[in-house]
């Protein structure tokens, strides 16, 4: 496995591949890696020759007060584990490498961004399209890769390649989850044992959402009010809880196509998200 | 000389001329083209082994009230001039075909914008820096060549590539001139007679600055406002007349190593734009 500091030796291990006439995926993260992220670098190795990993905790998504400084970094384990998981590229951009001196230039979407953890996050998304649009930029792949469970993030990461007109194929990969069905997150070791217990109450109520929808319910305000419930009985604080069009992410009133429950709660010191598709009976 | 009218029929030529090895440099337009422009092609052929050409006039680097109506659109006369330049590929896109519906992704820098044209022209170079970076990505250059005419426009295009981190190389080509030193410019064409004769005092102004700052001058005060003369005796209306760093577009106060001279003047109904080097003795 390659390990690439510079864009310069990113391009260097790149080039040499598509010299070669073979295709590249790609999976950004922020290190901290779990079961989750091996999932996007097994889904990337059948998407194309070649898998790129990058690793880097991107400070313009975070705001002032957000958990940048806390944020876990364990580079020698997260490459132990991208070796092990037969990657063939590891980029670990210093932040000069992505942001060099003079840095002024911003990728922003103007509606997506104003929904869901858009709201309690107004800088997030500038920040993850800008340092998504560069890492594009180094890595050139034919495919990347990202999560569902980012539900928002990856609607906006497919608007921008598609609005950006990028040569780039996007796949997203089912949430990977514990036995209790907890989305796995680099975030759930701020939880306390029993926060972490009550914590699987996120996919409960999401999963019953779901059966909800596949028995006819249509109605998004009853659909909520019961999501809500689950989520408030497990003593989580609520940050919001919305049944969406999937691409738009703009508010359902009634569920007559697939759509897609999202769910963002604060159990202690850990923000935690979760989604699932509804899909309404044929 | 193909020509394509949506990024898959380009995709189509581009992919092509790639399977074979070959490079590709890509001049964009909004077509109207005179010598100025064949400068930029005749550059682009020396660049790589093969030159797509766009013309596309941009909705959205023209504000309510400036000219994107009025602006000329001769597409027969620029593909005919574009085949006898030895184009390979002219992209014709319509405008669904770069803002698709939904569209909603933003390219922006936060600083050279704030200065000269940006300044009377707020949302103009947001949206040649979002144009240009849907264009690099339907086209996927190895080059891309512009003039210094628009220079500001230069510094944008050379700040994104370089913060976006795309694998191109950016090209400035000297601006193409009549006899009496008038650039070249489809807007000349809004020129009354008289204001056309007396519209090279822009040159006028800006080559007497470049030889001031040969000869010794250094105040940046000085160089202005002899360059303020010659622009008011001439009748113009003035925008701005500046010395300014040619990366950043800094004003200067001293001119201590190579700036820019840059003007911008109203002759009429016609808005016309010229800069320089400026050169410090050794």
């Amino acid at each position: 496995m390659i390990q690439a500091r510079t864009v310069a030796a990113l391009r260097e291990a790149t080039d040499r591949i598509r010299a070669e006439g073979e295709t590249l995926a790609f999976v950004p993260t922020m290190g901290c890696l779990h079961a989750g992220h091996l999932a996007l670098v097994e889904r990337a190795r059948t998407e194309a020759d070649r898998v790129v990993v990058s690793v880097f905790v991107n400070p313009s998504q975070f705001a002032p007060g957000e958990d940048l400084a806390a944020y876990p970094r364990v580079e020698e384990a997260d490459c132990a584990k991208l070796e092990a998981a037969g990657v063939d590229i590891v980029f670990l951009p210093t932040e000069d490498a992505l942001y060099p001196a003079g840095d002024q230039t911003i990728v922003e979407l103007s509606a997506i961004p104003n929904h869901l953890c858009g709201l309690t996050r107004p800088i997030h998304f500038r920040g993850v399209a800008t340092v998504c649009a560069k890492l594009f930029g180094a890595v050139g792949p034919d495919v990347v890769v990202f999560g569902e469970k980012d539900f928002q993030q990856l609607a906006v990461i497919r608007r921008m390649v598609s609005d950006l007109l990028l040569p780039i194929q996007v796949v997203g990969v089912a949430t990977v989850r514990e036995p209790d069905g907890l989305a796995l997150s680099s975030r759930n070791q701020y939880l306390s044992p029993d926060e972490r217990e009550r914590a699987c109450s996120l996919h409960r109520a999401l999963r019953d959402a779901a059966e909800r929808v596949a028995d006819g319910e249509r109605d998004a305000q009853t659909i909520r009010q019961h999501m809500e419930a689950t989520l408030t009985e497990s003593g989580s604080i609520l940050d919001y809880v919305a049944v969406v069009d999937p691409e738009t992410l703009d508010p359902l009133d009634t569920v007559e196509a697939e759509a897609r429950a999202l769910v963002a709660v604060q159990f202690g010191a850990a923000r935690l998200i979760d989604n699932i598709a509804l899909r309404p009976p044929a």
